[in-house]
């Protein structure tokens, strides 16, 4: 069995752990040594997370977004270009690495490469099939940023205006005198620890309030997402570095539900699933109240990901139908400030900046990418016309675990494919 | 506003209790007042229920069931009829009443029919529209007992066993001694109250086990459904006489889990929901260990349900293809046994029997039924060429307070069609 090591302890490889082989939530019922259930809060540790993040509605209440009446839109193969199986790269540790091996030490569990808007390469692995939604975690808060900036270039929203004005609840929280773009581009001072391994976290509360961990025996805590985001204070002052917190994301999400009388999933349904001509329906997790988590509750396929990256590559046009402003593609492209990125001291995304809860690379594709914990990517590279949707489930969550592979290959990839 | 009296009680009609009307889960997020929650216990209470069988999945965990990859099947609209709506017949209790008008007298989500497979008449309520999944309630009875009775036609069960050879679980518990065809047809000796009112009843502790609603504080009982099964106990020797009982169903879900290795959510996909060319995908509410609730947790679509009963119209043939052994359904048709089910006691069914988890009223249409709480029907009538779908949200559970108007309803449609 390969192994693999990451901060010091060793686990199997994407190949050793494969759900299937290990016959994770097979039996009727699986006996309990095979048994993935919330109540046990071991869904997202390892191996388990390899079958979870493709069965996550199995285990919570979600929403459906439903993909429309029209069919789904052609995803045309490409010409077979080079062997990308077998392209060769060096990672940020200096080891040599070829494509196709690499995935398995990423835990892969699904990848598809749009060339010039047509499919160069796409693979299943783990629990992923071609029609199931995988976790796409905080990949979600792109399309919640990317909506979110559709209404202000609508007018529907301000983004120089303060929260309060549209959700009078958050007066005296953390929110009360930060900007709507300064939410939107992860440059507040909320006083909020993210760290998935403490239990007295503020990351913690946040998953018990939304229901997405079972909380502990005798929590007296909030029991939804808006009743938490009242109780967080402000730590430093808004606007002077970025500092990425998932409640920016639960805001911009509640003041969506609150400005259009739409759900998230029914903006996402109306906005994109149904003109992008999605192949199969979404879903996303909801708190106690109804409410989405749009800081990491989208659940989608790997080809509808993609389809959400061309859509990206291509400026807002679909088809010649304008879904998202091209100018909001055109902002994401300039990124945000580095210099307040820099400030957040994020080692392995050197140069990066952030803007619309999108990541911008500066790199010489001009590439800019959604992410999300475990190892969830969308890459999209316009130098190179390349979009690179994959889903991962990685044993760790921080996306310093599988970067140092992940991103020089897909720089190796976009190199090669714009040659 | 327009009232109804059930059982000495008055509520709205469904008119009245329209929920998108009433506001119920409107909101980001909901008002207290407005808000249907899982926890509250309160979102199968009436008026919330009108909002509920449409939503389930907002509230439970569930599996998907895909509707496939070869889009849908054609449901044709057919030659106007007479108005359908301006039908008169006479109820049970001797009063007139229009088809239109008595939709909301049974708080009707959605109706269709299909004469000769066409489509003649089509209306959705409340909350229901034509994509979402509401839910079928124990018309899911009907496709478990579909699948199982298919896998006896095949051999791999046999109907004449004993149920401890597939499940040695249950050797000791009520079904030690209960053949395969006994449990089909509902005619075990299982000692078990089936009354949703009584919160010590074994229908609550089945919910409770199931994950079906949430339990009390301090519940120490079966966490799963199939620890919930080993307790229950022989209470009259099988095969004596009918008694209809959600358990025997999950019994069956249980089977074919363990036989096929495929799971209940698998098997509707492969042998209904793919040939049948589902329109869109439907669900299966899972307990805490993933196995399916057999006994009423399917949700789908108005026009899936329909296109179900139209392969059992068509004897089990889809286009030409035998989904369905013909041999089945004409069992079906000939029904089970009049005096077992008379020995129930059920006064409001007169004549009918229950075959392989099916109603059959033996009546002048020779018509058969899938039937669920709260008004759910999807009701099969030969010699009328017709298939009635119908979703509802009646205040009461009991079918008894919808069949003095449904029944006499479906058996004048019929009619005026055969006509």
């Amino acid at each position: 069995m390969s192994m693999l090591e990451f901060d010091g302890r060793r686990y199997p490889d994407g190949r050793a752990s494969d759900p299937g082989e290990l016959e994770w939530m097979h039996g009727a019922p699986p006996p309990d040594g095979k048994r993935i259930t919330f109540e046990s809060d071991t869904f997202m540790d390892f191996p388990q997370i390899r079958w979870s993040l493709s069965h996550m509605r199995e285990l919570w209440p979600t929403v459906n977004v439903w993909r429309g009446r029209t069919g789904p839109s052609p995803l045309h193969r490409g010409d077979t270009v080079a062997d990308i199986d077998a392209l060769t790269f060096v990672d940020s540790n200096g080891c040599t690495r070829c494509f196709g091996e690499a995935l398995f030490d990423t835990y892969t569990d699904g990848i598809l490469v749009l060339h010039r808007g047509r499919v160069v390469y796409e693979r299943y692995f783990g629990s992923l099939e071609p029609q199931l939604p995988h976790a796409s975690q905080s990949m979600t808060k792109s399309y919640a940023g990317t909506l979110t900036a559709a209404l202000v270039y609508e007018g529907v929203l301000d983004d120089t205006t303060t929260i309060p004005r549209y959700l009078p609840e958050l007066s005296g929280s953390a929110w009360h005198d930060a900007t709507l773009r300064q939410v939107m581009d992860m440059e507040t001072g909320v006083l909020y620890t993210d760290d998935q391994f403490d239990a007295s976290s503020d990351e913690k509360a946040y998953e018990y309030a939304t229901g997405w961990r079972p909380p502990p025996v005798g929590y007296a805590g909030p029991r939804t997402m808006c009743d938490y985001l009242r109780t967080v204070r402000k730590g430093s002052a808004h606007g002077e570095r970025f500092a990425y917190r998932s409640v920016n994301t639960s805001v911009l999400g509640w003041i969506m539900g609150r400005v259009t009388g739409r759900s998230f999933a029914q903006l996402l349904q109306q906005r994109l699933w149904a003109p992008l001509g999605c192949e199969e329906d979404g879903y996303v997790s909801i708190d106690a109240a109804g409410m989405p988590i749009a800081g990491g509750g989208l659940h989608l396929t790997l080809r509808d990901l993609a389809r959400f990256g061309e859509l990206m590559r291509q400026e807002g046009d679909w088809n010649g139908r304008q879904l998202i402003p091209a100018a909001f593609v055109h902002e994401v492209h300039r990124g945000g400030d580095r210099a307040k990125f820099k400030e957040a001291g994020i080692k392995h995304l050197p140069g990066y900046s952030y803007r619309s809860q999108w990541w911008v690379t500066h790199n010489e594709l001009d590439a800019f990418e959604a992410r999300g914990i475990h190892g969830q990517r969308l890459y999209i590279a316009p130098k190179a016309e390349m979009v690179v949707a994959r889903f991962a489930s990685h044993p760790l969550a921080k996306s310093a675990a599988s970067d140092p592979i992940i991103m020089p290959q897909m720089l190796q990839l976009g190199r090669m494919l714009r040659a």
